[in-house]
């Protein structure tokens, strides 16, 4: 399960239902649980857990020792482990134990934020806008929100208290915005990971299933000044895990709903967004499949694209189901009818202003995501080249008016991604860009003026290869110099995937500003009315749809009942030898074949909850009521996928993996005698 | 476009607009074409051209010479091209000139047949099953048509007119039934084709579009007792091709249309068959396009499989596109709940009937589908060796207790396929099983019992890998031993892949009983029961879903309005030069390139049409009201794909290859002086 995120999500329209919800720290229902469970949260404990958890960079994390250990999930980690493999050493296929801290080793894109704070703008930013047109309004917005980062992180440079990466952050889909304050690690380094084969055991058949037997865990740490931080907020581990039934939190960083997406915007998905990413991804699928079965090393070369792309169709495979149930449908229908009467309109009907948005959004659609999107372009360094390109331009610009993923808040981060040393394998770079240039080529077809300026003289196979071959982007140092040379040396470059980005940005900016201005905007400012009429109508009853900021839900330990046949929430150690198959992705490794006999064949492996978690919350603890980890959560069922539309309160269930099996596999199958006893010491 | 069968089908269900309509040669509606037009349709015209045009294995074609010259599409021969290469001579890619009539090759597994006359059975198969329930009157009904089929050709084999080829024909969803007798060619030779790169010029990205500019026809020969077979009944090619708005007609076989199925039968294609069928196509033509990348051989080795996959994914996504018209989906509601209120229902309402077996459908469509419909099998040798197991039991039964496509008479078209020597390459074969139990094992789920048994020693890739090695059915002579050798033949067999078919074989035939009973018994039924009520209600101005029979439509040379924008119905040579890209699928190939300078660049190329046709219309004459041929149809525009469910008539059309650039080509760029005089001599 990982961070999908989709197109503009709309708050959730209706009161909440018992165990439903990812509430943020300040509006979490302490009420409730008090009553259902007759557990108190107390303030002090909310701010706990808050200060223990960790955004990464697209999946929770939380210290589990003073001194920085963050436990979270293996497949959290592809990217890193990615980044420090070699066409002949996969850390992903031999997982990693560093033998102690000298041989951590830093993961280079990884980042890790704490949430300390958060400053409520909502007034600021309506100020900053009223009286204004739709698209007057969207671009005073965004101004304002930069403006506002902007003088928090230099207020927090100069406070005692140190710096701060803040983030504007947009809540009930502009019912309320929010400057999110962070303690940001950017020396994050990699302590432990299994080996993917009993990390991802079951691999995509398993994805999104239960009964499950994956140990998709790892321990990473957090580094200050080139030393383990210092971290006096984290998490005990409770090796024993949860009782059945019993009541457990989830703090995490959901990624993306759309509980309240009017019926307009989730046709736009039924009928355009998820039908044609779909086959899309397949293609690629099946292209990474061939290419993978030429031999090992290759096969290694597409395991983690080939991992995040397989779990990317099966979420959007389950989304279009659930958007096919006409009876869901009539449903949003039948709320969006009750909103609409409860709110007494005077005025223009604002889910009439989002329905001819949306229509506007299905004739652009292809151009943008093809272009700006960049689906034509399917290739890292495109992507570099496109942020160098955008980045000369934008960097001259003062910081208000630039595009937002510009700003001075954000460049720290663009540095570090242009800066890092990865590999890159040629071979895949050329399929991935031969494959989008064709499906560009298709979709806006052959006499498209800017497929014909490309496509002309070369197809697309021998134009991406060409231009992977001769491009330099690959060297970092050479990334790193246009960078530092700014406008003068991008404008300057040779480098034939500069010149392409340069080539097309004029394109794609004019595509960008069409969809920002004629389906953004409108759409923006006829969400913001109908979260207010669901504040009104409803109050703080409702949560917002998740953005990938943090939250808190409750639930309990639970099974479910499927085609009559009640579910288990514990699998045990025995079930995964007997369901091994001795080939990925059923494989268990040596290292436990080797030791098998000396396994407790009865530990606990994985649990199943009913919390309310999306992707985004990967990594996240499974808390107890003392504040004590008791799973670490990993994936949901495959009822859980609809969950971006509706919580299914009878199905749908978050999967951890138990701590027990953690303890197992560090003790018994891996030796990392130290790293549990830092674990164990508190 | 090619033929793509769909599930069951149900008639269409309201009176037929202007020009639209798939009318069989016996309701041909002559009466509003001569009030359209002024243009009489005899009986004698109606016959003359019923008895020139062919059905081959999944096109038409029509007789363009007394002696045996058919005229049908380039991509209609795939197959027939495929079977004449090699790895090393691919005549896809070189086109085939034959030099004189010695020169002549033989397709292998191509037919055609010439419907020399109908008899109406309706009668006989009510009486078969009446009184019956649902399984046992569909039981009735097949036993029935396989008997009267045998009786058919048993008394066609003694009779001196010849012996026939009989098949029962369901029309209006079991509201009639015919007998169908064809004179069979089954000797059919391969005269000329030109270069895959002008035939499909364009490729994927032109397929289903217009303007458009490919040369996509090809001529056999059919031949009888060796010699060139006297078809005294043929069209003459007029060259100069037809005016704009003038009235056409095309005789053909569309293949399938779905125009009246019930609201929750489209809703099953919606939700189920189409994106699951797209998602295995795009993930197919991923590993199809990454094999080819290899190098130029392998590139051709799939280009015919590419070719059909990527047609059957633009259909299938059109198809999508319109099933998510939900104004559609109401009209269909709208047009259901008519004919319900003119039946005034007495007894169980057959809507609802279908809509609960539907609802069966979906519980058992995908083990239907990976294992009956061998999804999870994609192989040829695999087909080769189901057929062997199959026939082996099947043959040993009574005539009417077989599997319909087991009776005598469907017996000589599956001795001609098991003994045709084609070639099979193991690779591709590889690909392809491979792909395909990993997509089982991932819809099944790996703990599926038939999963678990296939892939627990091996994955999904050293399975298909050993399978395709060891088995020895791509040898023609060991196929044709097994066959001859009957059931202890194949019972005796060690052969991998014929081991594999038997294990599978009762799984396979339960769970197609399931489906017989449970969705198929059911759904005739009703679908029969709907058709008597819209007879009653509308007579004979209702035409019958298409079903690969033959059909006769009406229409006129037109263009349409695209965005605002008129679209001309010719299109002409000198813009196929200038939209050259010099490498395919927009390459245009040296023998018309050397000669470019002698061509006359006005030709008119392709042309536009009215007319109602769907797949299986591939290679069908376009004729005007002499009877000659101004025609060939080889494809529709985008919009003609949602054909299938309705008739747009504002912006369906057909495309047509102009016969002016017939005689170009072969005239001026293949020489073909011998074949052009034949085709002028009349």
């Amino acid at each position: 399960m990982r961070i999908i995120f989709f197109a503009l999500a709309i708050a959730a329209s209706r009161p909440a239902l018992a165990d439903e919800g990812m509430w943020t720290f300040d509006n979490f229902p302490a009420r409730a649980v008090q009553q259902a469970y007759a557990v108190d949260v107390t303030p002090a404990w909310l701010d706990h857990v808050r200060l223990s958890t960790l955004r990464l960079t697209n999946c929770t994390g939380s210290f589990v020792s003073p001194e920085g250990l963050i436990l979270t999930n293996h497949h959290c980690l592809e990217s890193c482990l990615g980044e420090l493999s070699s066409k002949d050493n996969s850390l992903m296929e031999r997982g990693f134990v560093a033998a102690d801290r000298r041989a951590e080793r830093r993961c280079a894109t990884q980042l890790a934020d704490v949430l300390v704070s958060a400053e409520n703008i909502t007034a600021a930013v309506a100020k900053a806008s009223a009286g204004l047109g739709d698209k007057a309004a969207n671009d005073a917005r965004k101004k304002t929100l930069t403006a506002l980062e902007q003088a928090c992180e230099q207020a927090s440079a100069k406070a005692k208290s140190g710096r701060l990466k803040c983030q504007a952050v947009t809540l009930y889909e502009g019912g309320q915005y929010f400057l999110y304050k962070y303690k940001r690690y950017d020396d994050v380094r990699l302590v432990f990971a299994p080996e993917a084969d009993i990390a991802a055991f079951g691999g995509d058949p398993d994805n999104f299933q239960f009964p499950r037997w994956s140990l998709d865990f790892s321990i990473l740490r957090a580094y200050d000044h080139g030393k383990p931080a210092k971290t006096p907020d984290y998490l005990r581990i409770n090796f024993a895990g949860p009782q059945a039934n019993e009541l457990v939190f989830v703090a995490g960083h959901p990624g993306s709903t759309s509980r309240l997406e009017t019926l307009a915007q989730l046709e736009f998905e039924r009928d355009l967004l998820l039908p044609t990413t779909l086959l899309r991804s397949s293609e690629l699928r099946g292209g990474y499949i061939q290419f993978g079965r030429a031999n090992q090393a290759d096969q290694q070369l597409v395991e983690a694209p080939l991992d995040s792309l397989e779990n990317g169709i099966k979420v959007r495979r389950k989304l279009l189901d659930a958007l096919h149930d006409d009876s869901l449908m009539a449903r949003k229908k039948d709320e969006e009818d009750a909103l609409r009467l409860l709110a007494n309109l005077s005025d223009a009907d604002p889910w009439q202003q989002i329905e001819s948005a949306s229509a506007r959004e299905r004739t652009i659609y292809l151009p943008y995501t093809f272009i700006e999107g960049a689906a034509g372009f399917n290739s890292i360094l495109f992507r570099y080249a496109r942020l160098l390109v955008r980045a000369a331009d934008e960097r001259l610009k003062p910081n208000t008016d630039r595009l937002r993923e510009f700003t001075d808040a954000a460049l720290p981060r663009i540095e570090q991604q242009l800066s890092a040393r990865v590999p890159i394998y040629s071979e895949v770079e050329s399929l991935t860009l031969s494959f989008s240039l064709q499906r560009m080529r298709e979709w806006l077809g052959p006499d498209h003026p800017l497929v014909r300026r490309l496509l002309t003289k070369e197809s697309p196979d021998a134009l991406a290869t060409r231009l992977v071959a001769e491009t330099k982007l690959d060297d970092s140092g050479v990334r790193v110099q246009l960078w530092e040379g700014g406008k003068t040396a991008v404008d300057a470059s040779r480098d034939p995937m500069i010149e392409l980005a340069r080539s097309l940005d004029g394109d794609s900016r004019a595509i960008r500003k069409q969809f920002d201005d004629e389906v953004e905007a409108p759409i923006t400012a006829a969400s913001a009315r109908i979260a207010a009429l669901r504040f009104k109508a409803y109050g703080t009853r409702v949560y917002p749809d998740a953005t990938f900021t943090l939250r808190l839900n409750y639930g309990k330990v639970l099974g479910w009942v499927e085609n009559g046949v009640p579910v288990d929430p514990f699998t045990y150690l025995e079930r995964a030898f007997e369901r091994a198959t001795g080939s990925s992705p059923f494989k268990i490794p040596d290292s436990w074949m080797s030791v098998k006999d000396q396994l407790d064949m009865r530990t606990p492996f994985c649990l199943s909850t009913n919390n309310d978690i999306v992707g985004g919350n990967s990594g996240s603890p499974l808390i107890d009521a003392r504040g004590d980890i008791v799973g670490l959560m990993f994936d949901g069922n495959i009822h859980s996928i609809s969950g971006s539309y509706w919580f299914d309160a009878a199905r749908n269930r978050a999967i951890a993996v138990h701590p027990a099996i953690i303890r197992e596999a560090l003790d018994k199958v891996y030796g990392a005698k130290s790293l549990l006893a830092e674990l164990e010491a508190q």
